[in-house]
């Protein structure tokens, strides 16, 4: 079947999953997932609930073969639990678990011996890097659905995911459960990708390297959720947080896409008093912020809010008074951390509060500007994040469909990734409809979806290189000596790319290890 | 049919209760009640959830004959909201109204015209003063049913109670309905009461008389769980949040009681380095707080952590270093606001955190010591917090009943009220069962559950007036002049006693109007 986007789906009825119907369709399910009613009479009075290892927790939470087992990573690359986990995992004996992480980076290359040797079935989730790499070669037993941040809320909150046994890092908790990245030797700032988890999960377990006294306060995730608290050595590095997408760009070529964008949200009078904006991970998204920076201070404008990834450049516009709030959804440096711990506008959100789609309004909708990156755009303004020209499945989804919603959605994107150029006519895997992206910037130019006749206008007469799509596209072509082609890969399917509703917007299939 | 406490219950199938089953017995429902699936799509792109009135917010709510709307009591007396709410109800000639408050005040009395013209059918909670009254006189259609405040966060979770439209009186809210009681100049402190309607409820208004720029952070209530929002001039008055049962006892009698906790506690053990303590509302309570502080001070001991109503006396304590955190079920002063906002260890619980039985695990049972009141004891050691001996319901119900499950559970209370002894063979309605009820404290005496031989082995020796439960009962007798009579109640039934799991305890009948 086709679905609302175009693309070619299989029949997915076995999943329980269908195409995408389009941007604004009604949910799919009436009610959220059924949720058990425990008792305080079968957990410990004194609300003392430590167990001695991993593996003990794992077995008193009745873990099984194929059960579903969930982590997150507020600890990023410096993650060392889902590894501890898996090895307890083997230990019992137990097979074929579903690992559903809120994302993974490189150093969970360490858990592929998992995925060899039958202990993880497979990865309910986005991937990248090496194990991307991995499921992109056919190596991992049944599919990766890739979901965004907010639509990994929604999956479990509408019951499409259930978690088994949820299993929360913490850098600090009480021997209850009340736990928080704000303090301890592994701060990672917020846990807000462990929200959803702790309330639906059948059974919730806490791992601390930083056992504190009762009460753990403030916390961020109420012990009254938690079934058991194990305390560990190391739940991780944090010097690690800041990895791979949180580090400015050093690139001139980059440097001046984040420039152009900056510019463009002032010409475009999107850069008010009031304003907002959020600048997602990665060297050019970051050094936006900078850019907007400089702006604001010069022309003496205070932004309401900034959503983050919270990093030392918006803690130090939130010191000078430069924005209201930081809504925070993940913590990307330790100054982020030290800022969400000490100031009270330094706000933790989750995944909730920012991006489930099927709530009472989120605060994606709401930002005047967000800017993000994109690995392909094709002449409509589609978009994908997640595979490379050369379709393997190479980064995370983030949070990045969530983040379209944004009032102006810049995608900021250099023309040519290894001489090959990201603007095409037809998308390796599609992540994100053209409806819902307005400006294109790289540093050849920029170019407005024509669907917004308000931003063509608001910018016009302002200088700046507007073009285009197909400008800049034939532009970069000519450099590269031509169309990108589009990869001819296998017909096995090894991933689904879902919409924020959880509908399947596009399929990822293996690379051809013949090319 | 009688019930596990031995009183007699009607069949009350029809209203989907059974009666009390003993302390710890298993969930009724397997699952917790179901809620509904929204979407952004159909909320405000740019988060202004702003309506004009009250009373336009509540038809956008779909209001009609029958529903139920809850309130919640953090403004205690100085609540003006209630009023309102009815006054728009009445104005869009709705009738039969259930009206599904966490709280009632004497302020509260305003609202007996909307029960007379039937615009209200009848108030689903624990009521007290001109309303406590005014049912037991038979006059209120539909039935009280009691309910502590876990057993109303419960009661909702669990689906026995259904919240149509929920309304919420914040000190400060976002046009988004992001809101808080901590600042605003009707800051009231924490917003704990109403998050479970919040969750649950099909509809959510949030009233403000402060609105604040986007984002209102930190928040209590996030907006993502409301649907409108409402200015108004003034929820209500602050200064009488210290209302009735709030401020120190200046009565020598009561003094000496709440000394003579203070020293039991101190004698037994329990007042050691890391204890935690909780004082209800009231003047005893309130002044067993400074007595506890006396030894904690002159013993150089630091409580790990206090449950309160936070009022200016833990507050000080917790500013002194005596306490290592207050964990706030409702703010009872200015001063507990105060510290709320600004103070990261005075934190804002609920009554999930604190008092939900149906979790896992909750604050109350963690405690090492709880000081209560009471109107009634037999002795037996069940206890009465509702009815007045002449059998008027003029007590609210309060966290009473989820405070027994302390490690040690006081009841400090005068051995007469009125010259009527307050320790009798039956009480006019039971509220708590004994066996959770560990000592009695009156001027005349102290008294230990025989239950707790560790008690009374720890207490041996210490100098302090020790009796028997019926030692005391038989002085006040004395000085009464006898036994007090069970009061002869009409056979019509005007309230019901549920137990914090929901279960049926005990019946209120209407009083005997000729007597």
């Amino acid at each position: 079947m086709v679905n609302a986007a175009g693309r070619t789906i299989p029949d997915l009825k076995d999943l329980g999953l269908i195409g995408f119907r389009g941007i604004e369709a009604e949910p799919l399910q009436k009610t959220m997932a059924s949720r058990l009613v425990r008792s305080t009479a079968d957990y410990p009075a004194d609300g003392n609930k430590r167990v001695e290892s991993l593996k003990a927790a794992l077995k008193n939470a009745g873990l099984r073969d194929g059960m579903t087992i969930s982590t997150h990573h507020h600890m990023r690359n410096g993650d060392a639990l889902a590894s501890q986990i898996f090895a307890a995992v083997r230990e019992l004996g137990v097979k074929d678990v579903v690992w559903f992480p809120s994302a993974v980076f490189p150093c969970h290359e360490a858990l592929i011996p998992y995925l060899e040797d039958g202990t993880i079935h497979h990865i309910e989730g986005s991937l990248n890097g090496p194990l991307g790499d991995y499921a992109s070669r056919g190596r991992m037993r049944g599919l990766a659905i890739l979901r965004s941040h907010g639509n990994r809320y929604r999956s479990i909150q509408d019951g499409d995911v259930h978690v088994d046994i949820a299993v929360i890092a913490a850098p600090s908790s009480d021997h209850f459960g009340n736990c928080t990245g704000a303090f301890g030797k592994s701060a990672c700032g917020g846990l807000g990708f462990a929200v959803a988890d702790s309330e639906y999960a059948d059974h919730v377990i806490v791992v601390t390297d930083n056992l504190v006294e009762f009460p753990c306060a403030p916390w961020q995730i109420p012990g009254n959720l938690v079934d058991q608290v194990v305390e560990v050595d190391s739940i991780g590095d944090p010097a690690q947080i800041v990895a791979g997408t949180t580090v400015l760009t050093s690139s001139p070529e980059r440097q001046r896409i984040a420039r152009l964008a900056a510019e463009f949200v002032s010409a475009a009078g999107i850069v008010r008093e009031g304003w907002s904006f959020q600048a997602g991970a990665g060297g050019i998204s970051l050094s936006f912020v900078v850019y907007a920076q400089q702006i604001m201070e010069r022309e003496g404008i205070r932004a309401s809010f900034a959503r983050g990834g919270s990093s030392q450049y918006l803690v130090d516009m939130l010191e000078k008074g430069q924005i209201g709030a930081i809504l925070d959804g993940q913590t990307f440096d330790l100054d982020g951390v030290r800022s969400l711990r000490e100031n009270p506008k330094h706000v933790m959100t989750t995944p909730f509060n920012s991006y489930n789609y099927h709530t009472k309004g989120n605060f994606a909708s709401m930002l005047d500007c967000a800017v993000l990156g994109a690995t392909e755009v094709d002449v409509n303004f589609n978009a994908n994040v997640v595979t490379h020209s050369d379709g393997r499945l190479l980064h995370g989804i983030g949070g990045w469909q969530d983040a379209l919603f944004s009032q102006c959605t810049i995608l900021a994107v250099p023309s040519l990734r290894n001489r090959v150029p990201i603007i095409r006519d037809e998308l390796t895997t599609l992540c994100g409809p053209g409806e819902l992206i307005d400006v294109i910037v790289t540093e050849r130019g920029i170019a407005i979806n024509p669907k917004r006749g308000d931003l063509i206008e608001a910018v016009n007469g302002s200088g700046l290189p507007l073009k285009s799509i197909e400008e800049i596209q034939e532009e970069s072509e000519r450099l590269a000596g031509g169309k990108p082609e589009l990869v001819q890969r296998e017909e096995n399917l090894i991933g689904l790319v879902t919409w924020v509703d959880g509908t399947v917007i596009d399929t990822i299939q293996q690379v051809n290890t013949q090319s």
